[in-house]
Protein backbone atom coordinates (compact mmCIF):
# COMPACT_ATOMS: atom_id res chain seq x y z
CA UNK A 1 0.00 0.00 0.00
CA UNK A 2 1.11 3.53 -0.85
CA UNK A 3 1.99 5.69 1.65
CA UNK A 4 -1.42 8.37 2.22
CA UNK A 5 -1.58 11.05 4.44
CA UNK A 6 -5.26 12.63 5.25
CA UNK A 7 -4.23 16.31 5.15
CA UNK A 8 -2.71 15.73 1.70
CA UNK A 9 -4.33 17.76 -0.95
CA UNK A 10 -2.75 15.27 -3.46
CA UNK A 11 -3.82 12.47 -1.48
CA UNK A 12 -7.68 13.01 -1.54
CA UNK A 13 -7.28 14.46 -5.40
CA UNK A 14 -5.77 14.11 -8.90
CA UNK A 15 -4.69 17.79 -8.48
CA UNK A 16 -5.89 18.68 -12.06
CA UNK A 17 -7.27 17.58 -15.14
CA UNK A 18 -5.85 13.83 -14.90
CA UNK A 19 -4.37 12.82 -18.39
CA UNK A 20 -2.54 9.88 -17.70
CA UNK A 21 -2.66 7.37 -15.24
CA UNK A 22 0.09 4.93 -13.92
CA UNK A 23 0.44 2.37 -10.97
CA UNK A 24 3.11 4.94 -9.01
CA UNK A 25 2.28 8.19 -10.59
CA UNK A 26 -0.26 10.13 -12.72
CA UNK A 27 0.02 13.32 -15.20
CA UNK A 28 -2.14 16.15 -14.35
CA UNK A 29 -2.82 19.25 -16.24
CA UNK A 30 -3.10 22.72 -14.10
CA UNK A 31 -6.43 23.83 -13.83
CA UNK A 32 -6.59 26.37 -11.26
CA UNK A 33 -5.12 30.03 -10.95
CA UNK A 34 -1.69 28.79 -11.77
CA UNK A 35 -3.26 27.84 -15.15
CA UNK A 36 -4.72 31.37 -16.11
CA UNK A 37 -0.93 33.46 -17.33
CA UNK A 38 0.43 29.50 -17.84
CA UNK A 39 -1.87 27.58 -20.03
CA UNK A 40 0.68 24.73 -20.69
CA UNK A 41 1.33 23.76 -17.04
CA UNK A 42 1.60 19.96 -16.33
CA UNK A 43 2.22 17.72 -13.19
CA UNK A 44 3.44 14.52 -12.87
CA UNK A 45 2.62 13.40 -9.52
CA UNK A 46 3.63 10.62 -7.40
CA UNK A 47 1.01 8.78 -5.90
CA UNK A 48 2.41 8.05 -2.96
CA UNK A 49 2.60 10.60 -0.38
CA UNK A 50 6.92 10.92 -0.56
CA UNK A 51 8.27 14.14 0.35
CA UNK A 52 11.23 14.55 -1.17
CA UNK A 53 13.10 13.50 -4.19
CA UNK A 54 16.04 11.43 -2.92
CA UNK A 55 13.23 9.28 -0.74
CA UNK A 56 12.40 7.56 -3.83
CA UNK A 57 14.14 4.91 -4.89
CA UNK A 58 16.64 4.85 -8.23
CA UNK A 59 14.21 2.87 -9.87
CA UNK A 60 11.29 4.80 -8.85
CA UNK A 61 13.14 7.93 -9.62
CA UNK A 62 14.39 6.34 -13.83
CA UNK A 63 10.49 5.45 -13.49
CA UNK A 64 9.39 9.39 -12.47
CA UNK A 65 11.95 11.04 -14.61
CA UNK A 66 10.99 9.24 -17.33
CA UNK A 67 7.21 10.69 -17.11
CA UNK A 68 8.84 13.77 -16.65
CA UNK A 69 10.98 13.60 -19.52
CA UNK A 70 8.37 11.90 -21.61
CA UNK A 71 5.75 14.46 -20.91
CA UNK A 72 8.31 17.60 -21.65
CA UNK A 73 9.14 16.24 -25.32
CA UNK A 74 5.05 16.10 -26.02
CA UNK A 75 5.00 19.70 -24.54
CA UNK A 76 7.76 20.62 -26.71
CA UNK A 77 6.44 18.95 -30.00
CA UNK A 78 2.86 20.70 -29.23
CA UNK A 79 3.06 24.09 -27.54
CA UNK A 80 6.52 24.77 -28.62
CA UNK A 81 7.79 26.69 -26.20
CA UNK A 82 10.96 29.26 -25.28
CA UNK A 83 11.66 27.33 -22.72
CA UNK A 84 10.18 24.18 -20.28
CA UNK A 85 10.80 24.65 -16.59
CA UNK A 86 10.92 22.08 -14.39
CA UNK A 87 10.75 21.94 -10.15
CA UNK A 88 10.14 19.60 -7.42
CA UNK A 89 9.34 22.08 -4.34
CA UNK A 90 6.84 20.88 -2.31
CA UNK A 91 7.36 23.11 0.46
CA UNK A 92 3.00 24.05 0.37
CA UNK A 93 2.26 20.58 -0.17
CA UNK A 94 5.01 18.29 0.65
CA UNK A 95 3.70 15.33 -1.52
CA UNK A 96 6.14 14.51 -4.43
CA UNK A 97 4.74 16.41 -7.86
CA UNK A 98 6.85 17.33 -11.09
CA UNK A 99 6.15 20.77 -12.34
CA UNK A 100 6.50 21.05 -15.87
CA UNK A 101 5.60 24.16 -17.56
CA UNK A 102 5.76 25.82 -20.93
CA UNK A 103 7.20 29.06 -20.68
CA UNK A 104 7.42 31.73 -23.54
CA UNK A 105 9.42 35.12 -24.03
CA UNK A 106 5.88 36.37 -24.65
CA UNK A 107 4.90 35.07 -21.43
CA UNK A 108 3.93 37.22 -18.20
CA UNK A 109 6.98 36.42 -15.95
CA UNK A 110 9.47 35.54 -18.61
CA UNK A 111 12.08 34.92 -18.01
CA UNK A 112 11.25 35.17 -14.31
CA UNK A 113 10.40 31.61 -13.16
CA UNK A 114 6.31 31.63 -13.11
CA UNK A 115 6.34 32.24 -8.82
CA UNK A 116 7.74 35.45 -9.37
CA UNK A 117 6.96 38.74 -10.03
CA UNK A 118 5.04 39.42 -13.48
CA UNK A 119 7.35 41.45 -15.97
CA UNK A 120 4.32 42.40 -17.96
CA UNK A 121 0.36 41.72 -18.74
CA UNK A 122 -0.82 38.77 -20.32
CA UNK A 123 -0.90 38.73 -24.11
CA UNK A 124 -4.52 37.30 -24.81
CA UNK A 125 -4.14 36.36 -28.19
CA UNK A 126 -0.99 34.07 -27.79
CA UNK A 127 -2.61 32.71 -24.67
CA UNK A 128 -5.46 32.04 -26.66
CA UNK A 129 -3.33 30.21 -29.71
CA UNK A 130 -1.55 28.17 -26.79
CA UNK A 131 -5.17 27.45 -24.97
CA UNK A 132 -6.28 25.85 -28.42
CA UNK A 133 -3.47 23.31 -28.40
CA UNK A 134 -3.96 22.06 -25.25
CA UNK A 135 -6.30 19.17 -26.40
CA UNK A 136 -3.97 17.52 -28.94
CA UNK A 137 -0.99 18.18 -26.51
CA UNK A 138 -3.18 16.58 -23.96
CA UNK A 139 -4.56 14.02 -25.87
CA UNK A 140 -0.57 13.04 -26.61
CA UNK A 141 0.14 12.60 -22.80
CA UNK A 142 -2.62 10.68 -22.44
CA UNK A 143 -1.31 8.38 -25.30
CA UNK A 144 2.06 8.14 -23.45
CA UNK A 145 3.09 4.51 -22.43
CA UNK A 146 5.59 5.10 -19.53
CA UNK B 1 33.39 17.14 -27.43
CA UNK B 2 30.79 19.15 -25.70
CA UNK B 3 28.51 21.80 -27.10
CA UNK B 4 29.91 25.36 -26.03
CA UNK B 5 28.34 28.35 -26.35
CA UNK B 6 30.04 31.48 -26.76
CA UNK B 7 27.62 33.78 -24.59
CA UNK B 8 26.88 31.13 -21.83
CA UNK B 9 28.35 32.16 -18.41
CA UNK B 10 28.06 27.88 -17.66
CA UNK B 11 30.28 27.51 -20.95
CA UNK B 12 32.81 30.08 -19.61
CA UNK B 13 32.74 29.25 -15.88
CA UNK B 14 32.03 26.96 -13.09
CA UNK B 15 28.97 29.08 -11.81
CA UNK B 16 29.95 29.38 -8.25
CA UNK B 17 32.22 27.03 -6.06
CA UNK B 18 33.22 23.96 -7.28
CA UNK B 19 32.96 21.31 -4.98
CA UNK B 20 33.24 18.12 -7.46
CA UNK B 21 34.00 17.44 -10.98
CA UNK B 22 32.63 14.96 -13.41
CA UNK B 23 33.20 14.18 -17.18
CA UNK B 24 29.60 15.00 -17.73
CA UNK B 25 28.71 17.64 -14.69
CA UNK B 26 29.71 19.89 -11.87
CA UNK B 27 28.47 20.65 -8.38
CA UNK B 28 28.92 24.14 -7.08
CA UNK B 29 27.63 25.98 -4.38
CA UNK B 30 26.21 29.41 -5.00
CA UNK B 31 27.93 32.06 -3.81
CA UNK B 32 26.37 34.90 -5.15
CA UNK B 33 23.08 36.80 -4.31
CA UNK B 34 21.03 33.51 -4.50
CA UNK B 35 23.10 32.73 -1.38
CA UNK B 36 22.28 35.40 1.02
CA UNK B 37 19.07 34.66 2.36
CA UNK B 38 19.50 30.60 0.94
CA UNK B 39 23.09 29.21 2.01
CA UNK B 40 22.23 25.88 0.94
CA UNK B 41 21.99 26.89 -2.47
CA UNK B 42 23.47 24.41 -4.85
CA UNK B 43 23.60 23.27 -8.10
CA UNK B 44 24.24 20.55 -10.86
CA UNK B 45 25.53 21.92 -13.71
CA UNK B 46 25.65 19.84 -16.77
CA UNK B 47 29.12 20.75 -18.68
CA UNK B 48 27.65 20.40 -22.45
CA UNK B 49 25.49 23.24 -23.25
CA UNK B 50 22.45 22.08 -23.43
CA UNK B 51 18.89 23.43 -22.85
CA UNK B 52 16.73 21.10 -21.91
CA UNK B 53 15.98 17.99 -19.78
CA UNK B 54 14.80 16.11 -22.56
CA UNK B 55 17.59 16.71 -25.01
CA UNK B 56 19.33 14.52 -22.66
CA UNK B 57 19.76 11.02 -23.14
CA UNK B 58 18.11 8.42 -20.81
CA UNK B 59 21.72 7.32 -19.36
CA UNK B 60 22.68 10.84 -19.09
CA UNK B 61 19.36 11.85 -17.42
CA UNK B 62 19.89 8.90 -15.17
CA UNK B 63 23.66 10.09 -14.54
CA UNK B 64 22.57 13.75 -13.89
CA UNK B 65 19.69 12.83 -11.19
CA UNK B 66 21.90 10.38 -9.57
CA UNK B 67 24.66 13.44 -8.76
CA UNK B 68 21.32 15.66 -8.24
CA UNK B 69 19.27 12.90 -5.54
CA UNK B 70 23.54 12.28 -3.69
CA UNK B 71 23.21 15.78 -3.21
CA UNK B 72 20.12 16.61 -2.09
CA UNK B 73 20.84 13.66 0.28
CA UNK B 74 24.15 15.25 1.68
CA UNK B 75 22.43 18.39 1.94
CA UNK B 76 19.40 16.68 4.12
CA UNK B 77 22.04 15.07 6.43
CA UNK B 78 24.20 17.89 6.96
CA UNK B 79 21.72 20.70 6.82
CA UNK B 80 18.61 19.36 7.88
CA UNK B 81 16.32 21.46 5.73
CA UNK B 82 12.63 21.51 6.21
CA UNK B 83 11.89 20.91 2.60
CA UNK B 84 14.50 20.35 -0.31
CA UNK B 85 13.64 22.04 -3.62
CA UNK B 86 15.01 21.21 -6.68
CA UNK B 87 14.47 23.04 -10.42
CA UNK B 88 15.76 23.47 -14.20
CA UNK B 89 14.76 26.53 -15.32
CA UNK B 90 16.72 27.56 -17.90
CA UNK B 91 14.72 31.12 -18.59
CA UNK B 92 17.89 33.15 -18.38
CA UNK B 93 20.47 31.06 -18.83
CA UNK B 94 19.59 28.25 -20.86
CA UNK B 95 22.32 25.38 -20.30
CA UNK B 96 20.99 22.68 -17.93
CA UNK B 97 21.62 23.21 -14.65
CA UNK B 98 19.21 21.43 -11.59
CA UNK B 99 19.05 23.52 -8.38
CA UNK B 100 19.04 22.13 -5.03
CA UNK B 101 18.13 24.64 -2.03
CA UNK B 102 18.11 23.59 1.37
CA UNK B 103 14.80 25.17 2.46
CA UNK B 104 13.85 26.18 6.01
CA UNK B 105 10.39 27.10 7.66
CA UNK B 106 11.56 30.13 8.89
CA UNK B 107 13.62 31.61 5.48
CA UNK B 108 12.57 34.36 4.30
CA UNK B 109 10.41 33.21 1.72
CA UNK B 110 9.23 30.14 2.91
CA UNK B 111 6.55 28.39 1.69
CA UNK B 112 6.95 30.62 -1.10
CA UNK B 113 9.63 29.47 -3.79
CA UNK B 114 13.09 31.15 -3.73
CA UNK B 115 12.00 33.23 -6.93
CA UNK B 116 8.77 34.83 -5.10
CA UNK B 117 8.50 37.68 -3.10
CA UNK B 118 9.78 37.27 0.48
CA UNK B 119 7.17 36.56 2.96
CA UNK B 120 9.59 37.83 6.03
CA UNK B 121 12.97 39.60 6.91
CA UNK B 122 16.27 37.11 7.18
CA UNK B 123 16.76 35.98 10.71
CA UNK B 124 20.15 36.40 10.90
CA UNK B 125 20.94 33.75 13.81
CA UNK B 126 19.51 30.93 11.90
CA UNK B 127 21.38 31.40 8.85
CA UNK B 128 24.44 31.47 10.53
CA UNK B 129 24.12 28.32 12.26
CA UNK B 130 23.12 26.64 8.22
CA UNK B 131 26.15 28.71 6.85
CA UNK B 132 28.04 27.13 9.83
CA UNK B 133 26.85 23.90 8.50
CA UNK B 134 28.22 24.52 5.10
CA UNK B 135 32.06 23.58 5.32
CA UNK B 136 30.90 19.97 6.43
CA UNK B 137 28.60 19.69 3.64
CA UNK B 138 30.68 20.91 0.84
CA UNK B 139 33.47 18.29 1.96
CA UNK B 140 30.77 15.70 1.70
CA UNK B 141 29.46 16.65 -2.29
CA UNK B 142 33.26 16.76 -2.75
CA UNK B 143 33.82 12.87 -1.51
CA UNK B 144 30.86 12.30 -3.02
CA UNK B 145 31.57 9.52 -5.81
CA UNK B 146 29.32 9.43 -8.61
Amino acid sequence: MAPVAADCPLCREDGGLLLARHGQFRVIRATGPDAEHFPGFYRVVWNAHVAEWSDLSEADQALCMRAVSAVERVVRQHLRPTKVNLAALGNVVPHLHWHVVARYDWDSHFPAPVWAAAQRGPDGARLAAVRAALPACDAAIAALRF
